[in-house]
């Protein structure tokens, strides 16, 4: 029987020829060597700055939250009711502790990625109710779907992040969800995850699932193991129940994306740089807060934006306006000295075509041009994050890839040059057989496996299909062929009790 | 009956109500105010230019014509058979008399274009014998395709240059197609067009025709209206056909995209640097040796390139070293002061799906942030070039619009940063009926007519279209209500004539 036909059959050896034949290569994080794209020059720079700061002294940010309040009251803050009014200086003081770059560990070690600075990592999409099927139908979420994304996320090299509720497993009741979703990614990955942001006392379960994990010493020695994302209630409200997750993951030193989702028209002005201005003013009032918490806990400057249509009220991605405010947000942050969460593979088709593609790489070019550190939504975002696509998790992965070869920028060794094989072919020759073409061919170009380059004949021959029913035919392959990473087995049981015990308190209704 | 009843019936009144309901604005063609993105220091850069120049010595360029080697002779060149060696400054002497930008005319002065600079000029696709048609179908091209092509970019807004051989007329006989071929741009467009290059006799057809249009006095007195593409036979060759193209347009000052089209790793190294350094030494020679046929005549620095696949041979697209390569290419042309042309939007896709948006926004936003001139390939194409889509040009289009408004850089002004607006809604409130929304609703955010943006429901139940079919069906629409621009009645006349008599000189069969 050949390998194909065990394969066919699902057969263990089939599954190790084809392990064999492809190998799970894990790529290094991104350390990006191209050149950073900025848009405002220094003046323009200065009046978005200027502008978020009046906003933060004279109309001030609401905190809704007892706790923060008291902070800030403790802190200097000029504070009315649930207004804060902060003039730049305490402003500044506040988020000089914040660290430009942090590493964020995982289980396993290799798999360690730095958020900040030159760093970029991908993760992917996140918090959609829906998913879009083998079969390219639409249905709710399920754990077994979450789970089969964590491990498609481990297969691809390129993605250096699990992420986090990468789709919501609807099968799970609300409150005993986010056990098992933290669980997912620590027992189908190794590497780095996010934790939940739904109620503190989730926050809380996630900080002892990780001490289980990583064990207290490490976690009490302010090492950083969870990224978490909080949204901000634009314009300008921070709510309780953000505050709080924020406050607990501060309080051991877990980072957190600091993010206003924007729509701008509705949530911020009909304006590209005022709906900057304002989030700028909503991102620094965050970060300051978690400085109150705990001076130097790793903060990520995070924005999501999107414009309203005018004529639908629908939120718009991937047009002009977000792509320039990805960039604006990137200057900023760079001038606050703070890592920079932007951007991903954003649209609001409802299915993997080319609006979708349109979409998601007029997002993701600026969000990797601009010097994007974190980026959340990098593979498998649909229907403005309404469903989480398999076959665009496996087509925004091979875009990554490309991205990520990108990042590294030009090779100008004498290999790259080759000016030994241009003397050797010559005029009217050709380089297909030549010794510098035989030694680079298998590294010089990036060849994706999911493109069809292939004559229209052959295409048309092998079902005519498009890229998104390719890619959604991969995934199950590679799902086909997954093996977990090794773990603990004593970890693992003491994660498995006491998510048990833990769930046991816990109501099984939707709340 | 209303005006939707009576359009459904095709009717003249149902056409008129289409288009007073959607006029057909031209906007004035892309200046860019964002800055340029550079990939290479200088001291790569001078790497690259030192290599081109070390291969022009060294190893020479061919050129298979007697006319361009004894002109070669005369020039001085170190010429042995076919193969001209060239030094450095016998190159930058000639390069110094090719214009850094020019205008080319339209029969309609307000569709002039200027070449070169912080100018960016979008055309079709070029050169597909294929057509994708309106029901998604591959066929072969026909003349009133061609036509079709010339309409649609006529009333696109962001398409500045209404190009060349869009589609193949293979319905008309090869040695009479360039006359049908640029009669219907002149004819049912008022923008800017190409000639044709397929034959030294049929570039001067094509000169003739302009001087019917233009006035031979126009024309004599060195205005350019015509911007036509020769390729390189990479690697190092120029051939006699375009060589003796290029000279009928060069005499009498029209200009040419010099462009060699490379497959990286067939007719270049496996190597981008490589590559870019083969290139630039066969564009430096293809210009030079125009300005030895007219001292100033306006040559385009041109490339087309791509990656060849070490597995099956096919070109890839929208990779990265494609990107750096326009990239590289941008430097280069911007070092010698030439106009740049490069990248489109290109794709191996047999179809208008995801693959196609990818590879297409992987070539096309490198394409702008590079700072490319003249980028021909801009909407239409599929299939590496075999095939223009009817979908994809009007999808290709809608992005093109976007990156319009992106070139035109940020709105520091007060509008554009809407302090009004942030001081007037406070937090918690929404921006959807404040004074500055209102007054900045309609200009305020690129909303896209082909995106769909709306629930999940109504996408549904409006069909579940995927994007390339709700464009197709657009395409449609704009044809119905689609009035040619007018012209003079005895100059149309002249063309006719010409044409006619002409064409019965000319053989029937295809040669």
């Amino acid at each position: 029987m050949t390998a194909e036909a065990q394969h066919r059959r699902g057969g263990t050896a089939g599954r190790r020829a084809e392990r064999a034949a492809a190998p799970i290569l894990q790529r290094r994080q991104i350390v990006r060597k191209i050149p950073l794209v900025e848009l405002l020059d220094a003046e323009g720079l200065e009046l978005v700055h200027r502008t978020s700061m009046i906003i933060l002294e004279e109309i001030g940010v609401e905190f809704r939250d007892p706790v923060a309040i008291a902070a800030w009251k403790r802190a200097g803050a000029d504070v009315r009711g649930q207004r804060v009014h902060l003039p730049e200086g305490l402003l500044m003081e506040l988020l000089s502790t914040a660290p430009a770059e942090y590493v964020q560990h995982a289980r396993n070690p290799e798999r360690n990625v730095t958020i900040g600075g030159r760093h970029t990592v991908f993760a992917p999409t996140y918090g959609s109710p829906f998913v879009r099927d083998f079969e390219n139908r639409r249905r709710y979420g399920t754990l077994e779907d979450l789970q089969n994304f964590v491990k498609l996320a481990y297969m691809t090299p390129n993605l250096h992040h699990s992420g986090g509720v990468i789709c919501e497993p609807v099968d799970v009741p609300v409150p005993k969800r986010h056990l098992d979703i933290v669980y997912s990614h620590i027992r189908y990955s190794d590497k780095p995850f996010m934790g939940i942001v739904t109620h503190e006392e989730r926050a809380a379960d996630c900080i002892k699932l990780v001490r289980l994990l990583f064990g207290d010493g490490f976690i009490d020695a302010g090492n950083t193991v969870m990224t978490s994302v909080v949204n901000c209630n634009s314009p300008l409200v921070w709510d309780q129940t953000m505050l709080s997750a924020m406050r607990v993951y501060a309080r051991d030193n877990q980072a957190v994306l600091v993010t206003p989702f924007i729509m701008a028209g509705a949530m911020a002005p009909a304006a590209t740089a005022g709906s900057v201005a304002q989030l700028n003013a909503e991102v620094l009032a965050g970060i300051a807060y978690a400085q109150l918490v705990r001076p130097g806990s790793p903060m990520v400057y995070g924005n999501f934006v999107t414009t309203v249509s005018m004529l639908s009220g629908a939120p718009m991605m991937g047009t002009p306006e977000p792509a320039m405010m990805i960039y604006f947000t990137a200057q900023l942050a760079r001038k606050y000295k703070l890592p920079l969460r932007s951007g991903g593979m954003l649209t609001g088709s409802k299915i993997a075509d080319a609006q979708a593609a349109y979409e998601s790489m007029q997002t993701m070019l600026p969000t990797l041009m601009a010097g994007a550190n974190f980026v959340l939504h990098s593979a498998g975002w649909l229907e403005a994050g309404l469903a989480a696509g398999y076959g665009k998790f496996m087509l925004d992965a091979d875009q990554i890839a490309m991205l990520q070869i990108f990042a590294e920028g030009p090779d100008l060794s004498e290999e790259g040059i080759a000016m030994e094989a241009i003397r050797e072919v010559g005029p009217g020759g050709h380089y297909l057989g030549c010794a510098h073409t035989r030694r680079n061919f298998k590294t010089a170009f990036y060849t994706s496996t999911l493109a069809d380059n292939n004559s229209y004949e052959q295409w048309e021959a092998e079902g005519g299909k498009d890229a998104d029913r390719r890619a959604s035919e991969r995934a199950q392959q590679l799902l086909r062929r997954y093996e977990a990473p090794p773990i603990d087995a004593a970890v693992n049981e003491g994660l498995r009790d006491f998510i048990a015990r833990r769930k046991v308190g816990l109501p099984d209704g939707v709340t």
